[in-house]
């Protein structure tokens, strides 16, 4: 590490076993940190990839376990999708935002208020509990609960008020690839406001919200090789704003979004 | 540095002085790097701000040279905006995505197949060469063309081949916030793709192509406080692809768009 400069460090928690409904992730997590020597220190932030998070809570469906409505069997026969999974991604979406038969694309914001598609489902990583069973894993019901929770969990063990961001990737308007945002967070503010702060020449900085929180899930998902089980990055030396934390200052109310 | 694990460091560069049209920058960000003990190494992979790339390259303009169009007089006068920035955001967009006078907002297609807000102009940190007088900062030209020149400059310096990310601060449809994206990239291939490869329960996934120039133009900003100077970042131990790069894969094309 480069001692004389501003540093951030980031790294991977390798070696979390699959996760079960009702496992202690916090726990887990914390054990597996002292596992690899690199224990939680004071300062640290941890990004949760979602699908582990959702695992923990049970929110795996078995999709013989789901009955289609004629809405979604209309669309799946239209663009070729499994018309239980149309019906899965239409239950966790309050709004459809677009729906196009023709790519076979649902974008759709969640009950959260995420704008993303299939509601943030998906089935890769998934592992059935009946062989050959097809199995989808939905986001955590309340994202920001389940950071807390994580953080909750790791303070009773260890005393370390360690934030936590639980990450998940998204698509994005205009831009191709995936990036991986926050889609809950705990222990800290999720916006570093650079608003009214001059800049260099003294003039006064209009519009420099940074949505940090985006931004350090990303930079998590650099250590993290979608296949290959690194499913919890730390962020070592980030200056974060301590707070409650709360993605509802990251998803754009309706009323002020242009896209939707 | 946790030695155990895949580990990547971002730091900051400081040190380095007001930029100037005809500066070479390459060469600045290498000794400001040695400068502060922290000399480049292979592996390593710099992000610059998009403000001082611009700056080397002399895109400012004084707004008391610009006449603005009957088009921009008319919006600026609903907005409220002064009608000579509007001029040059028209000036370097190829389309218009959105244009709202009530907010104030012009959301458009640069010549380079970005979409963003005000064509990526913008006035924060920008010195006035004549006291009092209105200065604007451009995009680069070729921002995939900046990133190489110093990339080359860099390697005919050093002999060490170091992939550069231009990058710029974007704001998002449907999430609050701004976030560091590329604009420009060189060296590297801007995107990393997980298709066809399988999970760790061997199902092969779907989709999962990474945006990594804008994961790791995100990290970058985490040691960048916009107003104390700091434009350039070193992200050392991220494996990256080597390639020639190029934003092109980066910004998607309006035919395969449901946003605009």
């Amino acid at each position: 590490m480069v001692e004389s400069v501003e540093s951030v460090e980031i790294f991977g928690v390798a070696g979390i076993p699959e996760i079960r409904a009702g496992d202690a992730l916090g726990r887990m997590i914390s054990e597996a940190c002292e596992a690899q020597g690199s224990a939680l220190k004071a300062g640290d932030i941890l990004v949760v990839t979602q699908k582990i998070v959702s695992k923990s809570e049970g929110r795996l469906v078995e999709l013989s376990s789901v009955s289609p409505s004629e809405f979604a069997l209309s669309f799946a026969a239209r663009s070729g999708r499994d018309p239980r999974l149309v019906e899965l991604v239409l239950r966790e979406s309050k709004a459809i935002v677009r729906m196009d038969a023709d790519r076979g694309v649902i974008i759709s914001e969640t009950h959260h208020g995420f704008v993303c598609a299939n509601a943030g489902i998906d089935q890769s990583n998934v592992p059935a509990n009946v062989p050959g069973e097809d199995v989808a894993c939905l986001l955590p019901k309340d994202s920001d609960a389940s950071a807390r929770r994580i953080s909750d969990e790791i303070r009773g063990l260890t005393g370390l008020d360690v934030p936590v961001i639980v990450s998940d990737t998204f698509g994005r308007a205009w831009r191709e690839g995936h990036v991986n945002f926050a889609i809950g967070v705990a222990g800290m503010d999720p916006m570093a406001d650079y608003r009214g702060t001059p800049d260099a020449q003294g003039r006064e900085m209009h519009v420099t919200t940074i949505a940090v929180a985006d931004e350090l899930a990303a930079a998590a998902e650099l250590v993290q090789f979608k296949a290959i089980g690194v499913p919890v990055s730390v962020i070592r030396g980030y200056p974060y704003r301590a707070g409650v934390g709360g993605c509802g200052a990251l998803a754009r109310e309706r009323q002020r979004d242009m896209f939707r």
